[in-house]
């Protein structure tokens, strides 16, 4: 349903075009210290000012109503509310009985048997705020134990991070494209611009990395670390793929070559070493153009998309990915 | 820990040489009629007589010792034993104090203080031959509600199925390397035969297919239906990755191309169209060369494997994911 | 933690005198209508103008800010919102170090290392008002398929509902004491206003009543209803006991007079009878006098009780007993 | 359904009349030395030879499958098995289409539209041997820990303990009726033995008490020590009530009086205190007497039950509460 994790539990409410954002994130430590600016800092790193990104920017300013007292943790839950106020639900009436290919409209009217229509409603990215806000506190309680976690766009379409460049976190979020180096994030915001400039829209591969976590964490056959992680990341909007350590890419290199390279997990449990994984994106199914779609009466319409799209959500999902990361990973190492 | 599922669900026990591998599979429907030498059937397939596959032959019968009434189930829990009568855990002695390099010798000793060193204990992959058989009873009910689930090996090492071959399932389980044509079967099983002759060993992928499941099923944020499933194939010994419809392949398309290609699922829930998976595996990290090992005590030792050991698990691994994504996508159905 | 349910899950959070109180009703069927003046009716009726009742009046005006679609649930969690107008943090002051007997001061700073003292802060039962905004829900649902929950005041102190009175649900929030008539309800408020007039004390029980619910609902061994539904009334503050049906007090009637009364339900499902059960409330910890109280150093203290205290908290206990067993049941139902 | 608990869960299967009683045990801490012969002892204590208790005489006897390793606990799974040698399916022919009032033959059909009529199928006490056996393991982790759980018959029918009596548990498993002094036995065991020669049933209540629990176990606002004790309790077979401290009996006693008698328990939360509890039993719905019956065409037919039934399950009925405040508090402990 709207909840996720075991020990560590995120729950989320809100429509794109309803009021507001809220979230529970329950089970988090008690006597954290919570920087609240850095909380705010990280949800402003989900807007990356990168071509083809949405033209909707709301402050999305997070306040936090409970599970903090004098600044630090108490073991309460802590609730999240963000204000939706760069709402406009009527600019999509004209979705209302419509069913966009590639759009969850068809699936959430077969399962509900009704929909809030208005900018995807429930389905849209937008829920993902609330993940950024929420891993944000995760990602403090990790850090104060020693554990770091990163996220960058390792790909767009056919521009992949050059294998040998070494992977530069220092300035990622001043890159539009949250890419690894700055060559490479200016041959992937050129390819975009083409896109956009086409309007189409396109994939790519977000790159993650977990390092300090100690040996011990995961469970060993059905919540394995992986199992835990590879669901949090197919749970993102446009996700279509995950894997870790040598991945799809290791099918076809010997064990003699690749047996030990572990990912940092071994029989579902880490090992201490650094765990490294990857989520592909789907290019977004609403580009720029005429769409033909069912109706909810069976006869077909011509849409052209208005509203705010994206034609490349990678970069934005850098900073999702690496909070559903940190609430993952904090949630393994309470089971612990 | 050891249970997979929300509405229906599988727990497991049981090490690798202990006496026997125990299942409760609960909140399986009542009233589903079971073909028990189906169940039988399904489990003998998890042994492909493959180049390169493992020389332990357990007879795995499996028990049925509740659950079952008259020949349907009775919608009480349906506990499944299946008797090690091939258990040599003296084999292992001298993997005692050895943490082996890509096993979870060391991650076990980690998180639990303590291990059962016999043929992997509870890591073993022989845990599988309970996903097996449950998997078996999930199947066939929902055949009976017009579901049907294929798997098939795609790639082992270089060897990818052709694109433009039809897959042919019907005599999939004839064939060795369960490939879906006979040519490309030929080749996977040369390659295997010419790794396990190195005392080396290689992974692969394994493609599925969710074939007649209605829309509406999944749930729509956190407990998508690929979420799901991503889970279940991940907690797969030797798993490293999953992806579905466009996948890790499609980050290179533009969404003019492939942006209606939905693998069958929109916004977590289904569509009604076939849902395609794949799931990379490892090759696996016990290989037919001396090794060279920690061990508890920090001094190191090289160990030249014996017990028995597959060159390539893929095989074996057609029947696991056909099972998991059976319990997935019933424990999905129930759910909605 | 702090989410009851399974398929129907209610998520609070908020401190007394936090800003806010948070809840979040997820799995609540799509589809159905609600009047939403009836919810906020509801949450009324948790104020009774009672003797011996608190002095705080919070409007308790809740906002629904998500799952609900032109006067219609969408399957979406619903996000409620309940302001904390009446906060006073600063009357708490003194008690900062305090731990009062009989009170969660000690068992908090136990647990959490911290904890925020203000007006019993998260144990506070002013997180009650969630369950009954949420209840109001399930209320409506249920009523909509033919389902009726009723509550009232039982017992007060010595004061017992004669048994042979009939039960008059009519007019139940016109009285006071929430009695089932209103002879009864005269000899509690006159008992109430001595004990308060004392600076003491009492305690009660509130007996409900499900009727309409089909056979067939609840599990058979773990979630029997009556273990889903005792759970759910254990989790109210200051409830010490439950029981259904024939209760503690059948112990002593042979079983050629009682066996066949099952109050509604027989292996842990129901049979289509009505569900009667009791929940025993103890008479609060605060009471109007002196109080010796143990301080986080070791010390003690004396405190004078200001603030806010109800000498009998049962005629307000009333609405939320009811909230949690609507919840609990239409949980039931959707599992079913 | 068949699982209960949260960090340490026991799952069931097993019919009374099918081949075999399965459980596993799940989440239990590594490290932990297992007497075997102990937990047989406490399987034996299920069958008191009182008056009036069944002539069911399985051996009972309980093997170990997983989890264990040279005498110690590994943290993987335990898997109990306890076979049904005194098995006589046969002896319940002529109740197939029946539904005896009190019983849940009515419920099971309701629910699954089919059931195992055999001596109640899953609905039978006869599961409670596997709660016993798994308590017997979680007994054995909180003595490690200097945690105490006792539970004895504090009253059958009109026979309660004398309040100024001191419990004295020494000697409790050699008293037929269970009870806390020798006197109160004897009459309780004369009464039973007339219930039972009147072809009649009598209920009671078994008081428990754990001893040695450190403050801070337990969830503050849902799952309150209280609350899971009261859903373990409320599980059990003929279980109609659960109360706590001072329970039904303190609603007549003002605040001044008993406000800092706390049970054990705080806002949910122990307080280092002993935990006292009740709970009540019903009698048995199964007398030796005619008893007319519904059918499942809708006729109704007089039946005089063969088989095994006691007068008296409350005696019986003592280990089993003990064994689910056993798992309930080890549960709640991991849980911290």
């Amino acid at each position: 349903m709207n909840t996720i994790g075991k020990r560590l539990t995120l729950t989320t409410a809100g429509e794109s075009h309803g009021p507001a954002l809220v979230g529970i994130l329950d089970g988090f430590p008690s006597q954290v210290r919570i920087d609240m600016e850095a909380v705010q800092h990280e949800l402003d790193r989900r807007h990356p000012v990168a071509p083809g990104t949405t033209a909707r920017r709301e402050p999305d300013r997070v306040q936090v109503l409970s599970g903090i007292f004098e600044g630090v943790t108490t073991g309460a839950p802590i609730a999240l509310l963000i204000n939706n106020v760069d709402a406009h639900p009527g600019d999509y009436d004209a979705l209302r009985d419509v069913y966009r290919p590639g759009h969850a409209d068809y699936t959430y009217a077969a399962k509900y048997g009704v929909r809030d229509h208005r900018g995807g409603g429930r389905a849209s990215a937008r829920e993902t705020a609330l993940r950024v806000a929420a891993g944000a506190f995760a990602l403090q309680a990790l850090e104060q134990r020693g554990i770091h976690i990163s996220a960058y766009t390792s790909c767009i379409g056919s521009i992949n991070r050059p294998v040998d460049h070494p992977v530069d976190m220092t300035d990622i979020y001043s890159r539009p494209m949250r890419s690894a180096d700055a060559d490479t994030d200016a041959a992937m915001a050129q390819l975009v611009s083409q896109i956009a400039a086409d309007g189409d829209s396109i994939g790519g591969i977000v790159s993650g990395r977990i390092s300090g976590l100690c040996a011990g964490v995961g469970e060993p056959v059905y919540d394995k670390f992986q199992a835990m992680l590879a669901s949090a990341m197919m749970s993102i909007n446009a996700a279509k793929g995950f894997d870790y350590g040598t991945g799809f890419e290791g099918v076809d290199r010997p064990g003699s070559q690749i047996a030990a390279v572990t990912g940092g997990i071994c029989g579902g449990i880490t090992d201490g070493g650094d765990i490294t994984f990857r989520v592909a994106f789907k290019p977004v199914a609403t580009m720029m153009r005429p769409l033909e779609c069912r109706k909810a009466d069976g006869s077909t319409v011509t849409i052209t998309p208005g509203g705010r799209h994206d034609a490349c959500i990678v970069p934005r999902a850098v900073a999702v990915v690496r909070a559903m990361a940190a609430i993952t990973t904090l949630d393994a190492l309470l089971l612990k």
